[in-house]
């Protein structure tokens, strides 16, 4: 279970307001790439592990985690804490109020619905959906998501730090993207202590296709490399061996029951188009009277 | 720009329809670990990309997964061949009808909304959006999450052969399943092909909170490993020094002005909580005349 | 900041594998009603708490919310315990695997996508959004909000309840609904501690409209009640009286600049219809040669 | 504004429960082609209609659609109306309660999440999103949509009768489904009123690529019919034409300042790969000591 | 299979960056009238189409879309291209990055979140999803939906061209645009192809019900033109006409079993309103001790 | 039914167009806390309610609601009347409609995506969500979540009336705020009439849990009200009394078949993780040749 102390996990201090800043923040906070996404990651993956050691670890970062989502969520709340008190007091003229709305970013949203309380929303507005959480329940690919994931919330605190000259703020930016990265070495350790992890799951890929190379895009700014070439890899850019590589005829077919096959005829014959018409339509109709070639009404 | 050849890139022959199998097919077609997810997600990474070996690599795997998305929705197509025709026509007994929607999954919804065709939703029938696509335009990070996402379809595809006997269908999943790993290789070959790759960004970590393990989830069940024991380590698990870990108070703070600090003010007043008030309550109200000590009125 | 005990705050026992019941189970984990929700809505709206005492209130039930959360989550991993392992070890025929993912529920999307591991969506597989949480940083507006929210949440505990006989999970569930019901009367408590608290905010209500009731549904069926007759009520039924309350002509009107107007006109004028016109139509050209008054040609 | 008659449009007979089948019922109730999506494309655009005409056209049929809404939601009640009682009073053993909860379609979801009321969401569970509102604010694109959107509604409404032998059922969906053909009349009236139609707006297409049908899927399976032959069409079918077809050389560029190149060449270094490099991964890592040619670590 | 060739359909030239204007591009890549939205538009509608011409059609212009899409996400990529190097380098002072990043719409969240890279998201960093696609499997329906959003586009395509004097990128959308013309065009005549394609599907409409148009608002402001008037109308403005209008009685009933009338009834008779109690209400009690008549309590 | 009266329920004044202004008034068109929310909240309610009194005010208060979304719309309708024109005829130079389109809030969106037509989206652009709405069926909930969102969108006019010095826009927001104020009234009285309606349900709470307080967030900054303390409570800030409360060991357990088990344990040996290894890591690989000792090699 979870158990709270009211210390912060790093202090936060905020020189002054700024709602537009406020609304970068989100980004780690009600953002793809935020605390909340991190730590349900983390969460639910615990719940559902089988190994010891990877369940203790994914329960110390979901922690962690959750206590960042609250430093963050601090810093959010005392960016806003002006505008918060001026637009629910009705302090100022309207017009500046209005202006105050309009500070950058998203702070008219973060304003006018959510009075300034940090919400579950990213520097867009866009409520945070479970659908950042790429969780899928095998230990193998999950590491491998959560590595991927902090890498990309180093980089999105590491764009927040160059945007703010807040020493405060930077500081506990700096905290936050340091601990990403220390998850990702945990997440990497973990990964590697089992043996093997690649590929992922049981079955063994099919060998006449686990080593190819498709060259799918040609043209002028073609190159090779470590991913394309050595003795990994065979590569294939005739465009004949590309399509229909099982040496079949490259179509679509089922079985059908005879009585399948007669509603699908019904439909196809209800449905069909006649290739040999050549029939006035609506945009015929609607180019009007002098209207030319492209839309010339056959009689 | 992309052209079209009619064959597809794995031949598809399905033995017959089953509209309940068609909606687990789905979760490859529209789900977040699918072909669409997948084409997405590497083809607007090259758009972005500087680096002109993995932009023809990302361009060449897009393609490939836009081919799959192909060869996975005419799996869909086809199973759902059936019920198409039947619904469409009104071809059998109503109650039939209703019990062919009900096959499985959400074959209702399959049926009922998008009349068999395939549609870009999962196996719960959720709509695909670009949620899913996690890229934030650092190749460093964006490649994990390219790993990442490679490794999560490849186990998916090994769930849905482990659920079907249709020969046909099982080829065409072992060939797109293999792909994901080779797939997964060139990713994993990009990655380190940039020197250094960890961490990624500019910024390093502050060396203070680099190396730390902080031990948040304690009681039985604790464990070590490489994640959290070894020399690049430092764990931490006394209480006290796991919050406020920049020697602050752990408290949040934000400068006011004091036009600021007198509408805060007000606000505060005028939403403050008597504490030592015992207001009868809603729920006091509400539990009626016979309620016990929970709900009792105190006058 | 956030620490974790590994002991549950309530012992899960579930005496065996159901992964159609787990799917029932998901409406309290990544439902709207669920504990997701409850811990966020509350969590940060402590944030944003300029008050001591609801700030604390806030906090320790985020934080026993946090802990439910993990006990659902701990029964839905429970009961999908038996299908996680067999499908990730393909431990069955394809056709038995077939059969257990359509156990009921949506367990075929939380096997296939989830692997049986417990994901932040509801029954009926819909992703967790951050629009479930409706908190907008008054505190007597979303101490009603959580009332309300704690009033549903004990609802779908009690629908759940009768739906299983396993002894263990009814305990569990048991609990969890009964600290929804504690905590809606810790809200109503400091709701009813801030005075006056209605209505909300500061602005007052017009004394020309804050006491009426508008009557617009009529017909057989009407009644009186406490809501619309009694001293408090001035009942409005005629039609005429319902319209225009303001007095005016029931318009809307803009003052446009002189440029502005003659862009609207042009833009007016280019998209008038003609309604002296019997154009020819789309649906009249589709009708056919054969059909009858509703689609014909007019010439 | 609006007003109500307790009169349903069209009275509501249902013969007897069935979750099930309520649940397909929803697809019209908060489904993408469901009333509240037509009623709230006609609604939303008559409020910025300039048309008096057209302003009338979509008040009168948005006010018909919030009429049918009650309908499609009064057959859901209807149908829902014994689970829910059941449910709420707990009125059958566990065992019993749990298989009606999973009678067909979402009804586990309806039951227990909503207890049985008619909820915003389609025949999987989705809630309803004002995503499917296309208008775009042109009389001549949105009554385009609208005709488009009644004739899809008219089609779920058939499949729908196609599967229930319920008389009062199966009547009123078959007026409820007479009104879109209707209501598609209007539409296409009101779209032919508007002289000339095609194309919307102002500007006119460029004619070297107005009359072009680029055929870029070949191979087996090339047709010809009237989209792409006759005197308004030029068919471009040799690759060579179907690129830049502009007559440029098919890349993009942009002009970057001194300052601007400077920064994108140091982020394009920084990140660069070494094509000539065959590093060692994280997958030749996980493949493991036996793994053989295609994860071969190299020395 | 889909191959991919480098050269774009239409070569780009960006005069220089503009962030700001990107994220009015974005409209068209991850917007609900988008490029991704009309390419999965036809896509998947081919995957099940029946009839061959239609289906080499909607292969070819799906095909185009895709070629589209990577036109509209070069350009977003050049503007972006700026700001993308300077953020991720650190390459400006925090204050002018700061501003930079509030250049105009939704830059601040292209910039932070996805790092200048192209996002399949709107121009309000709104997420594409797959509910912009409206295919329901019908092709009388699908090509009229394709006709819509094809005139859609053209629409937002000419707004945007309204906003930007970049001589490079008007070339590039004034294509763009003329290709949705004349996609528009290969629909129409696709449609009107199929004889009769009106009404679509099967069943005819109700003969009480088909030409009836009822004249639901009324008030000042009302008119009529061929959408309601002429020989295949027959208008319905008696208001008692209106409701009911199957002469039937306008309510809604179910026929339950005695099991389900006994479990309906305890649970109405549960949650009975009392209308005669005139009760203290929360907002009696939060009105405080001052209020008058409105919130006056009853003793 | 519904039927429409052309007279707005309050007439609408705008002084002048301001796109800016526009966009925060759509947080109550189609934002969380809007018209449409309140309407259909209440509507669907009205469809599922067994009580006579409560049906009755629920569709008064319904059709009210829609009628005040026709004021909002109308609003924000003659606030767009001005760019709507302009864009649509290209009537100004380009540089200076993209500084319209720039005006604040999101008025580029609304005006490049819907052309300046009121849509169904909150002030930062995020479309209507059904998600919304959180009615669950059972009236002692529905009525305090009703309760709830009334005093929400009070405060949200609120806001919006404190930002604009625009008369009639002023008069018209007072207008809708002040009617939440008396919709707020009704439905406690209807709340209230319920005798008793607390806990809502059937199922009493256990009397263990019923009165505890668990103090689960604790250090500097704790405090008591009435919410935990008085009669009503027993308050709990023992670490040891606050886990495992019903008095097991805390853990989750199931039962598994035999078969099952040897499932997990295969799956589980299958992926462990091997917590004596020091396995090289990718971060290690990706560290570089000169990286200290956090990613150092281990040989």
């Amino acid at each position: 279970m979870f158990i709270h102390n009211k210390r912060l996990m790093y202090t936060v201090r905020v020189a002054e307001p700024n709602p537009g800043l406020a609304t970068l923040m989100l980004e780690q906070f009600g953002g793809p790439q935020g605390e909340l996404a991190a730590a349900m990651r983390y969460f639910t993956q615990a719940l559902g592990e089988e190994d010891a050691g990877r369940k203790d670890m994914l329960l110390d970062i979901a922690t962690e985690e959750l206590s960042h989502l609250e430093v963050i969520g601090s810093i959010v709340a005392m960016l806003n804490r002006g505008v918060k008190g001026e637009l629910a007091e009705g302090a100022m003229e309207e017009a500046d109020l209005y202006m105050s709305l309009n500070a950058g970013g998203e702070s008219h949203t973060t304003s006018i619905l959510y009075g300034g309380a940090p919400a579950l929303v990213n520097s867009a507005g866009v409520p945070w959906t479970a659908a950042y959480v790429d969780s899928i329940g095998d230990p193998a690919c999950d590491l491998r998501s959560n590595i991927a994931a902090e890498s990309r919330a180093k980089i999105v605190y590491e764009r927040l730090i160059n945007v703010t000259d807040d020493a405060g703020i930077k500081d506990a930016l700096t905290f936050l993207m340091t601990r990403e990265v220390a998850h990702q070495k945990s997440f990497e350790k973990a990964l590697y202590a089992i043996e093997p992890n690649f590929p992922p799951g049981k079955i063994p890929g099919h060998p006449d296709f686990a080593d190819k190379y498709y060259s799918l895009s040609q043209g002028e700014g073609e190159a090779r490399g470590p991913w394309n070439e050595g003795e990994q890899w065979e590569f294939v850019d005739e465009r004949e061996e590309q399509s229909a590589v099982d040496g079949g005829d490259g179509t679509a077919a089922v079985g059908l029951s005879a009585k399948e096959t007669k509603a699908v005829d019904a439909f196809a014959t209800r449905t069909a188009s006649n290739p040999d018409s050549n029939p006035v339509t609506g945009a015929d109709l609607g180019a009007g009277p002098g209207a030319g070639k492209t839309t010339k009404l056959e009689s």
